[in-house]
């Protein structure tokens, strides 16, 4: 029995286990999500090297960094240390999202490297062989596609993104809609690309039940991607958009008729008034699937601080119920991330994440702040700098800090109004 | 006739034509606001070089950014950068919240330099003075701080902080409510501490008369401080913050009546679910003054990252209704910021405040971003680069974009599946 069987039959698998331990919640809990899909355990069994992740309703915030090879840029070694980066500061599954060179040998060391869940995008390497078998993408066999979507799940790849609700019907949708930027996914563009030149309609919706046996077989999870993920807030939540989201609900339920833990992408830029409606929408249509959010970009303007950017939708998000935030670095829209972008881009999701998680009511993110606010109101620095989200900026910030900074006060003299006031209202006595 | 006198008269001033321009509303919008109290105008008079900002309802939300000299870290020079840093970044207003050095030239400094309205805490100088002519800041003599308001007023200051609202009752409510940090607010631990020292009432509270005599005089805005300011999230909207709140309502009512303009700041730490109370509150309590957010910070955690976090609780406060960032630095809980976190401080409250203004309909916003979007689409880096908020760090993160990036695509060969969907959706060749 695959994970979802075994939940529907009221077996709590050592997954569950796991992950209730994590979450602080009981295995019963667990098992219940996984048995209504409201909660997916991201962990291929023939890994041997991962600690499941569970993501859903109830559970923690999780947050997920993307890397991989793209054009010229870096090589294997360069991806490997963001690996490194990312997990170092905290994220809870990485996304290998290679688009050239050796995809198949970087994602043999994202699977050796990284502790956390690992998510692949198989068109992308499917497409890539095409080119060099065919002397053009576009010349990809569907077999093509559907073997390389077998090969990263027989070689440990816990959640696969695929396109499957991307249909000939809302490409036509997104040609007529008026949309400021008709498609900016980049997988979703090769994609219809493709569907255009053979006339075909998209091989992963009209096969999906090849794309089912693939993932019950090696009991992967999938994430759909969203084609029609909108460029700018003047296209959100159009009619592509939703429509695409219509088709993802149908194929949810299909997925669990099926016995396939699923999970749904979304967005991507959405204004701050319509991200409740985005994530209502989601869990209407796609009945209480989690939702795994990129960013969301809250403004299109915020180059070189989309990573701030993102950090205000995807709090808000997370708080009115996405349960997965892709992380968005600072070089988003300009290039690819370097090392330090990474960390950053992955601390900055999990304040939106943690944030939320309060907002939430989550007992564990309670605890965490109020411990450190004890710690603040002693001034007991190590105390805070071991509870801060990154304790190795905290510290390195509190040692360039200027000694001389803390020693003077031109107030107080002899008599010193804080400390008067600190032993009237039981504080510890701050410098001053 | 001051501004308020002339607006209640149905004059339109200068000032109100000034910032009707710059927010693209009609001047009599903008006479509305001040008439009514919900809009406040930042300008002193006595000031030359400083352009009026309005900060109010239906206007662009503002940010603003703190220097000033502290203990014995940095010097005049370096606070000035930090000032036309702030300014460069786009900041709307400077506080300037010195307190030791030669507190007085550095004030002379920051009026003569900034091109945007200047606050100050006159509270820091007086009692530093009184520090060095008697031994020790709690022998202030009530003369010493009027003395130092007037001065300030005198010298240009557009808008002074004062707690006013921090009553000797709230002192006592705040020793019993079992806060986990009674008091964080700087310049409100030095007033209770002379309070108690002296077993004397705030005199910014007794005489509150006096403070709008001063107030009145130079056509100052008073900026109503919160000592109760909340330092975690498990202290937000408790007993002390909000019966500071109450009485800061009925002294915007006694400052409207006496032609003072006014506004009042706000918290600090608030949990995401409880910002927009946060924001209703004030605005009930305090007759739609004008509401000025510091952060807010949504979690307790984010020691270096702080910018980040306040932005979160910043574009969320806007949203609900709050018109007035004050930012906060990755410095914040550690040290005083560098020039670098000033910039990037600015940054993140304007990328902040940009998000609510969009939220709330603001047309000049929304068309901000449609630019840039349309930009976008067209692979216009020259014009989305001028469109960045900011252009400076947009521009170098281009540049340092390798070229190698843009060059290779290991899927298309001939023919390129981007290049149909471009041709088949009228988008820009995206480079692939």
């Amino acid at each position: 029995m695959n994970l979802i069987e075994s939940a529907r039959a009221g077996l709590i698998t050592p997954e569950m286990e796991q992950v209730a331990v994590q979450e602080g919640v009981t295995p019963e809990f667990v098992r219940q999500g996984v048995a209504d899909g409201t909660i997916v355990i991201l962990r291929n069994a023939r890994r041997q090297n991962v600690t499941p992740v569970g993501v859903g309703k109830g559970l923690r915030t999780k947050v997920s960094a993307s890397v991989g090879l793209y054009g010229e840029t870096g090589g294997i070694d360069v991806e490997v240390a963001k690996i490194k980066a990312a997990v170092e500061a905290g994220t809870d599954a990485i996304m290998d999202l290679s688009v050239s060179g050796d995809i198949e040998a970087m994602l043999a060391e994202t699977l050796a490297v990284s502790p956390k869940p690992v998510g692949t995008l198989p068109l992308y390497q499917a497409m890539a062989e095409a080119g060099r078998k065919y002397g053009s993408s576009v010349n990809m066999r569907d077999e093509d596609l559907f073997d390389v979507i077998e090969r990263h799940a027989a070689a440990g790849v816990d959640f696969l993104a695929l396109h499957c609700g991307t249909t000939m019907n809302i490409v036509e949708r997104a040609r007529n809609e008026g949309r400021i930027d008709p498609l900016v996914s980049y997988g979703g563009s090769h994609l219809i690309g493709w569907m255009l030149a053979n006339r075909r309609e998209n091989p992963l919706y009209e096969h999906f039940d090849r794309v089912l046996a693939i993932a019950r077989k090696y009991d992967v999870t999938i994430s759909f991607a969203d084609g029609m993920r909108p460029g700018c807030l003047a296209d959100s939540l159009d009619g592509p958009q939703v429509e695409e989201l219509v088709v993802l609900g149908e194929l949810v339920r299909r997925a669990r008729e099926a016995g396939v833990q699923v999970m749904v992408k979304g967005p991507g830029h959405v204004p701050l008034q319509q991200l409740k409606a985005t994530v209502v929408l989601e869990k209407s249509l796609c009945h209480g699937a989690p939702y795994f959010v990129f960013g969301p970009l809250v403004t299109d303007i915020a180059i070189g601080y989309d990573h701030i950017n993102a950090a205000i939708g995807g709090a808000l998000s997370a708080w009115a119920g996405a349960e997965f935030l892709c992380y968005v670095t600072a070089a988003e829209h300009v290039g690819i991330p370097d090392i330090d972008q990474v960390r950053e881009g992955v601390i900055a999701a999990r304040i939106a994440a943690h944030a939320a998680d309060l907002a939430n009511g989550l007992t564990c993110a309670r605890e965490w702040d109020r411990e450190l606010s004890r710690a603040r109101k002693e001034l007991d620095w190590k105390r805070q700098i071991a509870l801060a989200i990154d304790p190795e900026r905290a510290g390195r910030l509190r040692e360039e800090r200027s000694d001389a900074a803390a020693a003077g006060c031109a107030m107080c003299g002899k008599y010193c109004a804080m400390e008067i006031v600190s032993r009237y209202l039981g504080t510890a006595r701050h410098t001053c």
